[in-house]
C-alpha cells in the first residue's frame, strides 16, 4: 500500500493488530523536570514545572526557585543533576514486564525541548552532552528488547515552550517555519531511522496546524519508507484540529475516557499518580491511585475499544520508585490471572452495565477485519468477559445484558468452581457468585466472570451512539472539550 | 526517690508507664547518610555507609563513590546536599498520629557524628551549620508536640566511627577519654536540657565501658535532676556488657524478639525497609514489608512484654516516600479497629498458640505493681485478646490456651456479632468465626478476637522460661548472640 | 557603491579609516574555556582545552580532568561555572582607554560554540541561558560606547568542533550545508543587526570553502544593506584558502609580524601572555611579556603597515587579572606620550634600520589615497618618528636612513630639549640622545625621536619586496605557513 | 636555662638570632575566606568576610551573598570550594626563594577556625576532611626545608568569632574555659609536635586573658620542652594587654612602623595588597604595591629593629596570582644586590636622615649580646649602608649624619665604581652619585651606598627617644592606638 501526504490517504491506514490486542500500556514522563520534580497545585503537572515558574511565572513556582536555589538559577542550570546515576534499564523491564505491559511509551523529548537521545538537533541540551552522558532512549529499548513482548514508543513534543526559533516563528505568525525545519522535523527523522520505535506519541502540536510541523509529509514517509513502516502505530496530535480527527488512533484529550465506544481505535492516557505525569517528590501514598481503581479503569476503557496508557514518573536519579512498583506488580498479578479477559479482546455488543465492564472474544479466534473495533454479533464461538469491580450484595451477581441459554457456561477466572446461572426477572442473568468459598478467591479487588454458549444476538452499538448524540455521523466523539 | 550512680540503684527505677502502655513507637534513622543512601549487600544498611567505604573499604562502595563523585570527595562533602528542602514537620506528626504510634525515636546523632540539632560540641558538622541550616531536632519536636499524644524520643550513638578524639582515646586503650568528656557527655547534657526528650535511646556504646562513657554519672543526673527526670525512659545501652542487664528497657540486640516473655521491660527495633534503616534508593516494592508482617510483628512483641520500635529512613530533602507511608497509614488503620487489644495491655499468663498471640487487660483498670510486666492471673474480671494473622481452616478458630466457662463471650474487634465458643476436644476453646459474613470484616489481614469470662486461673510464665533454660535465674534472655 | 558577491568586488572595498589610524586594539578570549582556564604546553592554548581533552584526548588534558572531576563530567558541565559574577563591563572599559586601545574584538563566539550573546541559532549554549545569565556582548558594547573613543568588533568562529551538524557535513564531505545554513550563517545575521559591531573577526573558517560559509555571500550583505556597511571593518579569515587574500585586511596567520611591509592592510594579533589566549590559572610573573616587549611589537606592526590587536583573557568571574591590568595601563601611559607617532599614522619609506623602527605622518594631513598603505615619498611636510627601544651605546643613536637636511628638526617625545643631529659617517644621522638629563626621560623602556624637515626621498619599498620575494607580484606574503 | 610560667621569666628569653638576622619574611593568609575571596570597603579585609557578613551584617556583604548564592547558603558551605587544586607548594617555595624571604608565616588557623591542617580539635572543618583533602601546613613545610635557608611559621589564632565554645566561654565572662581547654590549647600542643615550626604568630588574643588563653603555660612548654624549643621565635600576641609588652618578639600592632627605633626586637606586618591581607578577586593593579614601596618600607623596618613580614593572599585554587609573583620577584632581584646591607645587619646608632635609612654591621662579625638591638658605637670595622629611595637633584647626595674621615669609602652596592665623598657644609658628607654611569646602575628604584672607616662615635637612640616621650621609660613605644 502507498499512501499519499493527505489525511484521507493517511487515514485509511489501518492500526497495527499488535497495539489494538496489546490493550495496556506504560508511559513513562522522563526529563529535566525530574529534578525540580514538583508541583504546588492538585491542577498542575511537574513536567510543566519550566512554563509554570517562568512562562506563568505562578507565584509558588518562583517563590520555590528563590527559596532554594541561588539568584539567577535557570532551568538549563538543572541539567546537570539530571544524573539517572541509578537507572537500571533491565530493572525497569522487569517491571514493565511483570506489570502485564505490552507497550511503553517514552518521553523522548517533552515540552522542555530536552532530548533523551543524543540528537544532532539539540546540541548541549540532551542526556549525553548534559546530565546522564548517556543515551535514554538507546538504553530503554535495548533492556526493552531483551525482555520480550513489549514494543517500544517514543513520546514527541513537536513544541517547545522556550525555543527561540519557534518562538520567533509564532511571533511572526508562523510566516516563517525554523524551527519545524530546523528541529522538530530533523529530530523525528533522526530517531526513527535510530531507535525504530513502533510508536510515536506526538504531543505539543495544538499551536500550529499540521503543515507547519510537516506532518503529513512526516507520516507519508513513516508509513511508506521508514524501517517501522509495516509495524508502526501513531496517535492523532498532528496539528491543531486533528485530535480525534486524522493520523493514527486517538487519544483525543488526556484521560480520554468516554464510557461508551467510539467507532475508532483510541487510547486512555491515564497517571498512577493521579496528581502529575512526572515525579514529585511530595507525592504522598493517597496521591497513588489504588490497584482497583487501576483495573476499572482498564475495564472502562478496553471494553470501549480503548488502549490504557498508564503513567509514571521515574526520579531524576533513574529510579521507578517502590510506590509505583507495588501498584504495577499487583496490576501485572491481577493480569496473570485475568488476562484472558484483556489481551486480544474486543469490545463486545454492549459495553457495560452500570460498573460491570465486558469485553468479548472469538473461540475459535476467528479474525475480525481491521476496521471492526467491536465483535458485532454473539455467536456460538462468542466467549463474554464480565468484568466485577465489587461484590454484589447477597452474592448475587445480575447481569441485564447477557441473554442466556440452557448451555450457558459461567465461571469465575482463576477459581475452578462453575457458577450457577439462573435467569434474572428484570432480563439477564444471575450468577450465585456468593456461593464460592471467598477465601480461595483469587482476588479480593475485582473479578472476571468468562461466559459462554450464550444466546445469538447481533447489534450495532456504533449506530445507537450516533442515535444517541454521543458519535456525530461519522462515528467521532461529539462536544470533546479539548482543554487539558 | 534519689538514685546513686552505680547499676544497682539505676536499674531499680521502673520503666514509666508512658512507655510500657504505648506499645507501638516509630524510629527515624536520618542524616548525612540518607544522601548517598544507598547499600550494596542485604547485610548491609545504607547509615553504615561512611564505615563500610571508608573504614571497611567494601570494593562496591569504594566503586560507587569513583564512579560518581570526584576524586578526594569526602563524606564530609554530602554534607550540603543534606538540604531537607520539602521537609515538613507537619506532615510527618500527621502521618505518626494516623500510624497509631505513641512516641517516636529520632536518631538525633548516628555513629556520623553529625548532629540533627546545633551542637555546641559537633560545630560545623551539624544541621543548622551545615545542609538543612535547620533545627531538625526542634522542629520535629514542635511538630510532634502540636499533634499530641506521642512522645518524643532522641537515638544518640556515644561513638563516633571517625572523631579523630575517639580515635585516639581508642588508640590509648581509653587510659585518656577526651572524647568522652569534651564530646559525648556535654552533647547528652545539652540535648536534654535543651529539648527534654521523654526517650533516650543510647546506640554505639559497644566499644567501651560504661564508665567511659560516663553513663551512670549520666543517669544519674537524668534521674534525679534532669528536667525530664519524672518521664524519661531509657534503653540499655551504656557500655559493654550493659545490653540485656542495665539501664532501663532491654533492646538487647537489634530486632531483638524471642518469642518468649522477658521478665524485664524490652523493646523491639524493626525496620520497615527490610534491608535498611537508613533510606535507600534502591528499595523495591518487595523489600517493604507488608502490612500483615507488620501486624504480625506487633502481636508477637507486645504478647511477650515488648514494644515495637518500627523504622523508617526518610529521605535527604526531608519526605517520607509513599511506599513507607501507605504502610505506615495502612497498619493506623488496622489499630484503630484493634488498639484495644494493644494499647495499655499486659502480656497474659500465656503468650501464643502458634502464630495466635495474647495480650490481656483488666477490666476494672486495675493497676498492677511497676515490676509486673505481666497479668499474673485470668480473675473475673480479665479480658484477653487473641490475634489471628491467618484465618483457620473451615472457619475453626482453635485456642489452646484458653479455658472457657458458660459465661465465656467472644467477638471479633471491629464487628458486631457474637461469635459461637465451644469447648475443643484437645482443650481449649473452638471459635466458629466463618460464620461471620465475611463482606464486613473488619480487615482481609489479620483479626482480634476478645475473650471474657474465662475460667480463673494462676500461672507465672517466667518461672516456666527459667525452667527451659530461656531465661536465666534472674529473668534475663540467655545465649544472647551480640553480634547484630 | 554596491559589492558583488565575488571576491573581485568584495576585495576591492577599502579597509575603514578608523581601523588604519587606530593601530592598536585589544582582544579578548573569553567563554567556557576560561573555567577550567588551564593547559599543560607551552604550545597549547587554554581556549583549545576541549579539544585538547576529547578531540585530541592529550593524557596531561585526561588526567586534569579524572582528578579534579566526577566521572563523566562534561565540557558543557563547565556552562554553569562560567559566572561572571564580578564582571564590571565600565571597568574594563576603562582599562581598555587607558590602554590606549582603538577598538577591541571580542571572542562573541569560539570554537567550542558557547555564544556570549543570546543567539536564537545556541539555545541553552549561550551566556544567558547558561551560567552568567546575562547579555555579556550587549552589555560590554554599551559600556564601550559610554567611555567613547573606541570602536567594539567581535571575534566570531565559523568552525564549531563538536556541533553535530557541522561533525555531519562534514562526514558527507560538506554535500550538505545544515551546519552553516541553521547556525554560522544565521548567527552572523543576528549579531550584525543585534549588536551593530563595527569589526567582524572571522575565525576557524579553514576547514570549509569560502562557499560552505556563505561568506561572499555574508559580506555583500554586510557591504550593501547592513546596519554598519559604511564602518565595517573585516578580516581574511573567510574559508579555506582567504588567508592573505581575500575578504578586508589580512590577518594572514596568528601572530603574523613579517618585519617589512606588506601591500595591503594587516594586523598582528599578539598574546599579552606569551603562552596562551585565553586565561590560565597557572599565568606566572614571567609569562606575561613586558611593556617593553609590547612597545616593540607595536612599533615593528605599525612601522610595516600593521595594527596590534593585544590578547588578554579574563577570568570566568569576569576580571582582567592585575598583572594584564598592570601591563595595559603601563603601555598606556607610555602611549599618553608617544601616540603623536603611532595613531594615524603611516608606514615610511623605509621601516627599519635594525630595531629601531619608524612611522611617518604628513603635517598638513594630507589625505593619501585608500589604497595608499604607506607614505611613498618625503616631502617638506613630512614628520618621521624613530622608535628606539635600548639606550645607544655612549648615548649615540645612528639612524642610517634618515637623510638630514641644515634644516633637519629632531626632538625626544616627552622631553623638551632638542637633539644635536649630526651626519653620520656611514650614511644617515647620529643624534646625541645621550646629553639628555637621564633622570628627566619620560620612559626608561622605549622612546620616540620625531625627525622633521628631512630631505627630500622617493621610495616605493613594495617593489624591493616583490623583487627580494618577500612579497609575490600582487604584494601579498609569499611563503606564509599557514600551520599555527 | 629553665623558664617559669610568668611573663617575667619568659619574656628573658632573647630573640633568636636567625630572627633578628632574616629581616624578611613573607606572610601568607589563606582560608576558606579565600573562596568569597572579596571585600567592599577599604578599610575591610577578604580574611573577615565571615565576621562582616554574620557578625557585623554589613549591607554590601549580605548583598553580594543574597545575589550570588541560594538562600541559607553557610560560611560552612565554602569549605568544598576551597579545592587548592593547582597548589604547587614547591613552586610557592621557589617563589619566596627568590624573593629572598628567610622566613614564612602561615595562617594555619585564622579567625575562621578552620584549620589548614588535620586538626583532632577541628573535625570536619580543616583542610583535609574538608576541600582540599590535603594537610596544606605539611606540605608546604616540606616544600620550604627542600628548598633551604627559610624558616617555617605558623600563625595561629586563638579566637574563633563563632566557635560555640568559646561564645559560651564568652557569655559566662570566661569563668568557663571549655574553648581554650578543648579547642585552641590542645591545638597548640598539638601543631608544635606535628609540624615543629620555628616561629608562632600568635593572634586574635584580645577578647581574651592570656591566663584564659593558657599562654603562660604554653610558652613555658614551648621554652623548656618542646621540640623545638632551642630555635622556637614567638610574637606578643598573647592575651589582652600583652602587645608590645610580653612574649618574644614585639608586634605591637598590624602595620607597626614607628619610624624610630624600639627597644624590642620588633616586627613589621605589612601586606602587598594594600587594602587586604586575604587574597581579592577585585585587587587592581594600583592597589598592588610598588616595588619600590616594598624596598623602602623594608629599609624602614630594618633601620628601627624591625623585621619585614611581607603578605600575599593565594587563592582558593592554590595560587600566587602573577602580580604578587611579580613584585615578590623584583624585590629578590634588588636584594641579590643589596642583601649585604640587610641580612645580619643592626641598627645603626642614626636611624635615619628623612627618607635616607641606615642598617650597620660590624667587619669583623663581631657578637653583639643579645640583648643588643643596635650597634652602639661606630668603630674602625664599623659598615654603614645609607638606602637612598629617590635620586637627589644634580646627583649630589647629602648624608648629613654621616661623618667621613679621610679614609671614608663610599660605594654603590652592585657598582663597581669608587664614588666621592666630601664633607657637606652643614655637617655630614656630600657623595657626588650623579658621576656613575646612569646606564649601568643597577636599580632605577632605589639604591644602597655602603660606607666604611668612618669615624668613631659613640651614641644611645633609646635615651633620646625615652627623652623625646616616644618610648616610655621601659623602651616601649608610648601611645599606641591598639585599635587597627
Amino acid at each position: 500500500m502507498h499512501y499519499e501526504a493527505n489525511w484521507k490517504s493517511l487515514d485509511a491506514r489501518p492500526t497495527p493488530d499488535w497495539f489494538d490486542n496489546g490493550k495496556f500500556g506504560i508511559f513513562i514522563h522522563w526529563g529535566i523536570f525530574s529534578v525540580p520534580s514538583i508541583d504546588f497545585d492538585q491542577n498542575n503537572h511537574s513536567e510543566w514545572f519550566w512554563s509554570y515558574w517562568q512562562e506563568y511565572k505562578k507565584p509558588k513556582y518562583v517563590e520555590f526557585m528563590k527559596k532554594h536555589y541561588k539568584p539567577g538559577f535557570s532551568y538549563a542550570d538543572f541539567g546537570p543533576q539530571f544524573t539517572c546515576e541509578l537507572f537500571e534499564p533491565d530493572q525497569w523491564a522487569d517491571i514493565f514486564k511483570h506489570a502485564g505491559a505490552k507497550y511503553i511509551v517514552l518521553t523522548s523529548k517533552h515540552h522542555e525541548g530536552f532530548t533523551l537521545w543524543p540528537s544532532n538537533y539539540s546540541w548541549n541540551w540532551n542526556a549525553m552532552d548534559v546530565g546522564a552522558h548517556r543515551d535514554l532512549v538507546g538504553d530503554l529499548k535495548a533492556a526493552i528488547k531483551k525482555v520480550g513482548g513489549i514494543r517500544f514508543g517514543m513520546y514527541f513534543s513537536q513544541y517547545e515552550w522556550f525555543n527561540p526559533l519557534l518562538i520567533q516563528d509564532l511571533k511572526k505568525k508562523l510566516a516563517t517555519k525554523n524551527y519545524a525545519n530546523l528541529v522538530s522535523y530533523p529530530q523525528m527523522i533522526e530517531f526513527v531511522n535510530t531507535y525504530k520505535p513502533e510508536l510515536i506519541w506526538s504531543d505539543g502540536d495544538w499551536s500550529a496546524s499540521d503543515d507547519y510541523w510537516r506532518s503529513k509529509e512526516f507520516l507519508q514517509w513513516l508509513f511508506n519508507e521508514s524501517p517501522v513502516k509495516d509495524s508502526i502505530a501513531v496517535n492523532d496530535r498532528w496539528g491543531a484540529g486533528t485530535w480525534g480527527h486524522h493520523g493514527g488512533y486517538w487519544n483525543v484529550i488526556d484521560h480520554y475516557d468516554p464510557g461508551h465506544l467510539v467507532a475508532h481505535k483510541w487510547e486512555n492516557c491515564f497517571n498512577l499518580d493521579r496528581f502529575s505525569w512526572g515525579y514529585r517528590r511530595t507525592m504522598t501514598s493517597s496521591d497513588v491511585r489504588t490497584v482497583l481503581e487501576l483495573i476499572n479503569e482498564l475495564a472502562r476503557t478496553i471494553a470501549c475499544g480503548g488502549n490504557l496508557l498508564l503513567n509514571i514518573g521515574p526520579t531524576a536519579d533513574g529510579r521507578i520508585v517502590a510506590a509505583f512498583e507495588l501498584r504495577l506488580r499487583q496490576l501485572g498479578r491481577w493480569l496473570q490471572t485475568n488476562g484472558e479477559a484483556v489481551y486480544g479482546t474486543k469490545p463486545w455488543i454492549y459495553q457495560n452495565n452500570s460498573n460491570i465492564w465486558y469485553t468479548s472474544r472469538m473461540r475459535l479466534d476467528r479474525k475480525l477485519k481491521p476496521d471492526r473495533i467491536f465483535n458485532p454479533q454473539v455467536e456460538k464461538n462468542t466467549i463474554v468477559y464480565a468484568f466485577v469491580m465489587q461484590w454484589p450484595h447477597y452474592g448475587h451477581l445480575i447481569l441485564p445484558s447477557v441473554k442466556a441459554t440452557s448451555k450457558t457456561k459461567a465461571q469465575m477466572l482463576g477459581h475452578n468452581h462453575h457458577i450457577t446461572v439462573a435467569p434474572h426477572e428484570g432480563g439477564g442473568v444471575k450468577l450465585d457468585i456468593g456461593a464460592l468459598d471467598w477465601h480461595s478467591l483469587p482476588s479480593f479487588d475485582a473479578w472476571v466472570i468468562k461466559l459462554e454458549y450464550l444466546e445469538t444476538e447481533r447489534r450495532n452499538p456504533v449506530k445507537e451512539l450516533i442515535k444517541q448524540g454521543l458519535l456525530d455521523e461519522n462515528g467521532r466523539p461529539n462536544n470533546i472539550d479539548y482543554l487539558d
